[in-house]
């Protein structure tokens, strides 16, 4: 394990270690992906998770997919397979999209060493990216408290899921502010949120854990209460698809800390990359919501079950979208553009 | 067992038998109280829970308690003893106000014979009030889709926690107009929200298994995106405690709901016996919440946790108030006043 510091995706002698995030925060296990399959499995049952990250591995996927055979047709049935692993994420597509850009017009017998190049290109943008939105969102934070927090009264940011360091190539996307002002010695403390059915609360727990972030674990009902007693001074969330008009998809629940988030006139942020904006979605209704299998609620069989596995926040509870390229309102969002 | 049906609460030779919900839905099992302790204990633990029902055990427990020695010192030991186990649920202490100002009059030579056969009516007048609830209820929810529901197209009722059966002597509150619906061959589905940390939602799902009502569990994240799908026709919960403005205390998570039903012009009903508005007590700022032991998160036990059982919904967001004496606004309830 020590040849391997903790990041959840790393290029290894042609294969790719993943840590294996089923298996946090009982205990870091590192996968390792060696084939197409590999990859779409890993995405498939969440064992890599979080929009950006799943685009990242995808990319791999890609570069994985084509040893041995860089033909045409198998470009298309790689790309093909990884694109139907998750609905829901956008970053999915904008990495398999950029994929297929700069492999297809290459001639096949230097497509393998190309897709090695673009998937480092892909997961290097994404830590950048996030760097930046680190910095952005800091500032935010910053002034979230009239004349600063101190230990007593620090800021109290609440989260839901994990938007962490796991859930991308490093930094994260809701934490990155977070970690950039905690390395600032800026006074903070998280609210984490369970997110059942999965539990990747406990994924954000165990990396607040390990960065010496003060945090506190709470069910995801407790929200509305502790928004109600002043407990919260702010909300920052990542997202899995933003469409257009900036409505939001993101891990379910989302949704109900918003609208509580507004009843409370307590400011509601997405971070994300320029990545999970999907421009060519007008709004929250053409964003596919995965329903996933009743057996992650844990219960049993014969009971009927349903398990969506985002929900969408609608752009006008939205404050405002931290990204790599600043912090916009919905209606800058177009001026992002690529 | 087959002398004893599922009930939640029972007399039997001088002790009380009640359905331990700590090991619902698994299994059935009847546990008998003896003693003042026993009683406490059960209360304390969640053995039995909802606030009506907390409140008839309590009942109970003061004549179990006054077994041997029905002295005026024992009797406020025995009542100090029952209001401590649990402080958000009003229902404890008006239960526990009736029996004090029943017995303490008495000379301690009839008080044991008095307190059995005025928790007797306490549990008699919960399970009227409940039946009542339940008529009063089916009418909102005959009248809740135009023309009608159909089998292609039931009513959709949401709920959170339980406030079933399980919850009360008889009947349950939110339930109870469920129950008389179904009985009178209404189409209906229930939505069944989880309610972590002590996922009482599977209480309901058992409950509405048994009595053959069509439901499906879902996640507490759930709620917003049903909502916004246009999948919820309205919700009833229970409640722990109405304060006289009608803001009310219920299990947390309720609030989030509430939030949403608002927000998706979906009416949002309180279902409750008189016995659980707290007239003195003037507005949610008021209503104790009781903090639970961190434990039941399930996490390790050095993650920080913090467990409050209950949150406050707005008098504002409450459509109406289903109680015994019918269908009320906020406020109305002053009418209600005995």
């Amino acid at each position: 394990m020590s040849r391997h510091p903790l990041t959840t995706l790393q290029e290894d002698e042609n294969s790719v270690l993943i840590l294996d995030q089923t298996k946090l925060p009982l205990e870091p296990v590192l996968v390792r992906l060696k084939s197409l399959e590999d990859a779409a499995e890993a995405i498939r049952v969440m064992r890599v998770r979080g929009a950006p990250l799943i685009g990242a591995t995808a990319a791999y996927g890609v570069a994985l997919g084509l040893a041995g055979d860089s033909s045409d047709a198998r470009l298309e049935t790689v790309l093909g397979t990884l694109a139907e692993t998750r609905p829901t994420a956008v970053n999915l597509h904008w990495a398999l999209d950029r994929m297929a850009a700069v492999l297809r017009p290459l001639s096949p017998d230097v497509r393998s060493l190309a897709a090695w190049q673009e998937a480092r290109t892909i997961a290097d943008l994404d830590r950048q990216a996030n760097a930046a939105i680190g910095r952005h969102g800091m500032e935010l934070l910053k002034g979230t408290l009239q004349g600063g927090p101190t230990w007593e009264r620090p800021v109290n940011v609440m989260t839901h899921c994990n938007a962490g360091w796991l859930a991308t190539v490093a930094h994260g996307t809701a934490l990155a502010p977070v970690y950039a002002a905690h390395g600032e010695r800026l006074p903070l403390h998280v609210w984490v949120s369970e997110t059942r059915p999965r539990n990747q609360g406990l994924l954000t727990e165990w990396e607040l854990r390990q960065g010496g972030v003060p945090h506190t674990l709470i069910a995801d009902n407790a929200a509305g209460l502790l928004l109600m007693q002043g407990r919260v001074d702010c909300i920052i969330v990542g997202a899995d698809r933003i469409a257009a008009n900036g409505d939001t998809a993101n891990k379910v629940g989302t949704y109900l800390k918003a609208l509580a988030a507004r009843a409370h006139g307590i400011p509601f942020y997405v971070a994300a990359p320029v990545s999970t904006i999907d421009f060519q979605c007008p709004d929250g209704e053409h964003i596919p919501i995965e329903e996933r299998s009743s057996a992650e609620m844990g219960v049993d069989a014969a009971i009927a079950v349903a398990n969506p596995a985002f929900d969408v926040t609608p752009a006008s509870l939205v404050t405002a979208f931290i990204t790599e390229r600043g912090v916009v309102s919905a209606s800058q969002l177009g001026q992002l553009q690529p």
